[in-house]
């Protein structure tokens, strides 16, 4: 049940703990519900009674005469879990429980939480907080101010959720600054029942709500995030500033993949293929606020400047170039209309340069003319004060024109005053105004984000035809054998059995069996060591390349077995693999990773010695969809190698996709590998494959013991481990 | 002479075209210098005479009774230089030339302004402009406001130089909103005799300028101004805004230094090397002067965060990390005294979480006790308004201490309303405020990034002894055969004479010289193909490696003739050289590209196939000093592997310094070289050494010749190439 009417839209109000004593939040509250003029009964609670803010307060709220949707709670925490159950009498199904002392506090405070939501749920309730600053609905029919921020709030698009509840307060107060209005805003506190993922789904279809931003800490269910807000994010923005990203520990994982894969790795995955829009700064989540409030999507990415000073028209061309926007290549035809109006002086190519002494027709003229211009996506307009010419007057001769044309994103840079700004905050604007060029070409590179992802097909998650069984057998194996790492060996083979390519080879113990593979797959031949016990074969010689011959095999296999000796390893080999020498110099790197709340999170990019130098990877959130994988190849740097550059062989790019998607079912069928890296992923010189030439494997062995049905069941070791 | 005494600090100013119309410069001028009460005579100058500005005009500057020190010059352009010529009779020294229409508008303006600048050097002047917006000296005694801004000048510690006029003037509006005032301002123009360096050089003892700021399109002197920069950067921050980043075309230079080193990278270079602190925005130039206005240089990078609210204080924590510096670690006995007032609830750990609660003494109480603490350089308070506690209070009380405490630099992170900055702006302040925590972090960046730049050693440009002879023969004898790019082998072989370790190689014609030569070296050995027709070799495999045997070199060098023959391409081969396989999978790239306007640039980092696609190179301006070269190698990401990734043999990181020094030599003998690669420079996983294993250089043919005395002296040809 995601519909949160009863809290959002409540047709009448009971604060319980409401108090006349000043700075209190049971005082701030009656009074903010008031100043709002909230258009409902509002029924403060206090056990004293009396009067408070004008209103009789009753003793009880089950004294309260009328019906009451929502209750906002003030109570003291000890209090709280009665004052639910006398809601419940009441007959109440909303609640707001801005009281903190719960999880927060430690042990004691999350086991009453934990009966806090067991309550809720009893009595089929929605709750927001414990913990929080309230909740607030701009709507004129609601006008339901039910927070202690010290600002009343600005009526606007936005829904907000704010994580944090001091922070929250800090947000209104700035986007009422900003002239930034909300519809909705939701501070969900320690999120015991509504949480972002709740107001995602309730702003869905809200009307009201265009766009949607969040401040998160942290994501709760990060699949159910994925799944909703990638539904969300295609009928509105959907902006996240998500906090604490070097908070998160060093990963102590083992392999590559899990060596490069942060905590924050893997939020920044999750958002990006959720079509959120991630922001880096408050600042920045404001910025981009202000131009979803006031743009259209655009049609592409051609921006045209037009500008009355040569300087700024240079530094926003810098600014649309480096972020990988285009500047619009303007027609002939506009040229001619621009020249026709424009000084001799000016330039008509973009930047369009009206120079200095452009009075406010040019500035009108020119627009209209660029806005017809079909070259032309995006406009941003630059003034600087010259001669007399008032920044005000032009704002609103750009904004009028902006009422006739509302179909291309327009944003102004005026490097002007501050009480410009101040004096647009508070008129009802069309467009956002900045005072740097770089604030609005940030601007419009989300705008062209959000138009490429309403633009991106959805994808879907292949399923290939593979060999379960054969992978299940091999995993089971090392299971049995209480190993969690396995061996390179069956590594490959469950790899194999899964339909990714991996390079021809055979496993020998001797060096004449070694050398009857060699014979069959061909030389020139790789061989490296398998160990039980050694985990990066290179680091003691382990692997053997380019052996051309039986006499160098031969050779290479006693030098090996001789190095081992002389380190005490000698005891953990179990053979050697031949293998089928791909020849090509483009190593990759592709795998697995789990995140702890994230759950298997996929790798690829630049492998060989180069992968935790060079970082050129990429990750995202298993399972992948088709479009996913196309979007990581094409993500990394290394691309441009796959492509085929100098004369190499163009990688076959589908079969690389396919290796992804199929690694991704592998770690759907058995969830417990916790992580696998194919390093190299070598792309092969004569096929342009992309060719499995090593693997390693590792699993949560208490959990794939439970999911393979090896171990303890009842109590009862029935695999011989325990 | 650099002194601009007569410009900046004038006892008397003369306007010539002073006017009474409304609105033009010439009455503008007139007004401001009144307004801002000059502290000395102005004398208006206009044929016409009568009265302007209440000032009785003088028809001709001659006619001015007084001594005149500075002329601003207003009149049209055709009377500039006559005006000159009158100036000079009035015996003045200083000009400040507004009138535009030089060499901004072609050729025929170019003309007129290199006559301009004739004149200005025979009367020994000093001018500023043409085509600018003139000069400000905001200093008590001298308060000349001699430009044409829409605002007064706002008194401080800034001198700031703009080369657009129209920029500038906008600047000087948004400087004077931050309240961030400056001593003196140069608005450039076309900068035909005082440019940026001039004024550079002007203010490096100039007490009353604390910090430089440049806005610049373009340097006129790059070796000039890293000499000033690199000498005045250390005893006064110096920050530049260098726009035209994108405006660079594509170089045409065909080998991978050129290609990779774009104009931006020369400028970024140059600056780097010289200690300037560059911006890519106004808003970050801007934010970065207030905190140097503001800011004592820190002892180290070590930041501690004061906050009444947890989820700023993670941001902040965020944008600390991000930017490279560390959280401050907390000594107990601060722990222990902040523990001794804040309630339980706080955290006591950096971020120190005061909670929301905190009234203003626990703002200052906690200041006190974390500036006392010796761990800590840098301090970050951030406010958030809770319950009736005033922003404008708590940086009042803030501002309190930090006066009582100048030797930690304090930034106050604001999150509240605008009226809070409006209010402060119009306040002495002595710490920054900023709204977001991102800001404050980036300038305790900037801070470090001075402290750094002043803690650096200045560095020396070594001279090794070489073979300069040797190398001159081998590059004239290029010349001399009309080839302006070297033979591989002639290349090396300037390498070899310029004491840069290349490995041991031959040069054979025949196959069994080849042979000869190879046993002679001892297997492996390459064999590379020289042509003085094909520049990559590897597109016509020309190169063989890891040849093991003779007869393998006999098979391969038959091969390589037989491609060459079958693609037409025999004709162009002189040989082939036979090198020492030098073992390593450590492939880096060293080399030169020229910038046509900043000269010999020095390029490091990563090579191989990676080159192009990973871009993890880095360039430095020659010459190089030792601290560059060092700064070089430790600035790559490669450098990881330098250092010895995984087992491999930590590179001699000093003999690859030398390398890249020896190059600088090289280039700096021979200043007609125009492209360099050493690609690989191959570190030996035997010795750790950087081996030059091939190289390219290729020369400015005309430019060589003369250098060389080779050719067409007296317009004879003296060489057979003409």
């Amino acid at each position: 049940m995601t519909n949160l009417d009863k809290i959002m839209k409540p047709k009448s109000v009971a604060v319980i703990g409401a108090s006349t004593k000043e700075h209190t939040i049971g005082s701030d509250i009656m009074k903010r519900l008031q100043e709002y003029k909230f258009n409902g009964n509002i029924y403060p609670v206090n056990p004293k009674g009396g009067v408070i803010e004008g209103l009789q307060a009753y003793t009880s709220i089950t004294e309260v005469p009328g019906e009451v949707d929502l209750a906002i709670i003030v109570v003291n925490s000890k209090f709280v879990l009665d004052t639910i159950d006398q809601c419940n009498a009441k007959g109440i199904k909303g609640l707001v429980i801005i009281t903190a002392g719960f999880k927060e506090t430690g042990a004691e405070g999350a086991e009453m939480e934990k009966q806090l939501l067991a309550k809720v749920k009893e009595y089929g309730m929605r709750c927001v907080g414990p913990n929080c600053l309230g909740v607030v609905n701009t709507h004129p029919e609601i006008r339901l101010d039910g927070c202690f921020a010290e600002t009343l709030p600005e009526r606007g698009n936005i829904g907000f959720v704010s994580q944090s509840g001091a922070l929250g307060g800090g947000i209104l107060n700035i986007l009422k600054d900003l002239n930034l209005g909300f519809s909705q805003f939701i501070s969900i506190g320690n999120q015991a029942d509504v949480n972002a993922e709740t107001a995602l789904e309730y702003w869905e279809n809200e009307e009201d709500v265009e766009q949607i931003l969040l401040y998160m800490e942290s994501i709760q269910n990060p699949a159910n995030f994925r799944k909703l807000a990638t539904r969300i994010s295609k009928k509105k923005p959907v902006l996240a500033l998500k906090a604490g990203r070097s908070a998160a520990g060093a990963s102590a994982a083992s392999s590559h993949t899990g060596s490069l894969a942060g905590a924050d790795k893997a939020a920044n995955a999750l958002l990006a293929q959720s079509g959120v829009i991630r922001e880096y700064s408050l600042k920045n989540l404001f910025s981009t606020a202000k131009v979803f409030a006031n743009c259209p999507i655009p049609k592409g990415n051609r921006v045209a400047i037009i500008t009355n000073s040569g300087g700024p028209g240079i530094m926003a061309t810098d600014a649309i170039c480096e972020n990988g926007m285009e500047m619009a290549p303007i027609t002939e035809e506009t040229k001619a209309k621009l020249r026709s109006f424009l000084p001799a002086a000016a330039s008509v190519k973009n930047p369009i340069d009206m120079i200095a002494s452009a009075p406010i027709e040019h500035y009108t003229q020119t627009l209209e003319t660029v806005i017809a211009d079909e070259n032309v996506d995006m406009i941003m307009v630059i003034y600087l004060p010259f001669l007399g010419l008032k920044d005000i007057d032009v704002a609103k001769a750009l904004m009028e024109i902006k009422a006739k044309n509302p179909q291309k994103p327009i944003i102004g840079v005026f490097m002007t005053k501050s009480d410009f700004f101040t004096s647009i905050s508070e008129m009802d604007v069309n467009m956002p105004f900045f005072m740097y060029a770089e604030e609005a070409a940030e601007g419009f590179l989300r705008l062209d984000q959000q138009r490429k992802w309403i633009e991106r097909p959805e994808g879907k998650i292949p399923t290939y035809d593979i060999d379960y069984k054969r992978a299940k057998e091999i995993i089971a194996q090392s299971i049995n054998e209480g190993r969690d790492q396995l061996t390179t060996r069956e590594s490959i083979d469950v790899l194999e059995a899964y339909g990714i390519r991996v390079c021809k080879s055979g496993f020998a113990t001797t060096e004449d069996e070694a050398v009857a593979i060699a014979n069959s797959i061909d030389y020139p031949v790789v061989m490296k060591m398998t160990s039980k016990t050694t985990s990066h074969k290179t680091d003691v010689g382990g692997v053997r390349v380019n052996i051309q011959s039986e006499a160098q095999l031969r050779a290479e296999y006693q030098d090996l077995i001789a190095k081992l000796t002389e380190r005490g390893l000698i005891d953990g080999l179990e053979g050697v693999i031949i293998q089928e020498m791909v020849k090509g110099n483009r190593e990759m790197v592709c795998g697995i990773a789990t995140d702890p709340q994230y759950g298997p999170m996929m790798m690829f990019g630049l492998g060989g010695v180069f992968i935790e130098v060079m970082k050129d990877v990429t990750f995202r959130i298993a399972p992948l969809t088709d479009i996913d994988a196309k979007e990581m190849i094409k993500s990394v740097k290394a691309y441009k190698l796959l492509e085929g550059a100098r004369g190499t062989k163009p990688a076959q790019m589908e079969q690389i996709e396919e290796t992804l998607l199929r690694l991704s079912q592998l770690v759907n069928d058995f969830k417990f590998i916790d992580e696998l890296d194919i390093n190299p992923l070598l792309i092969s010189e004569k096929t342009g494959e992309g060719i499995a030439v090593d693997g390693r494997i590792k699993v949560r062995m208490s959990e794939a013991q439970e999911a393979l049905g090896y171990c303890c069941k009842d109590g009862v070791c029935a695999c011989g481990v325990n």
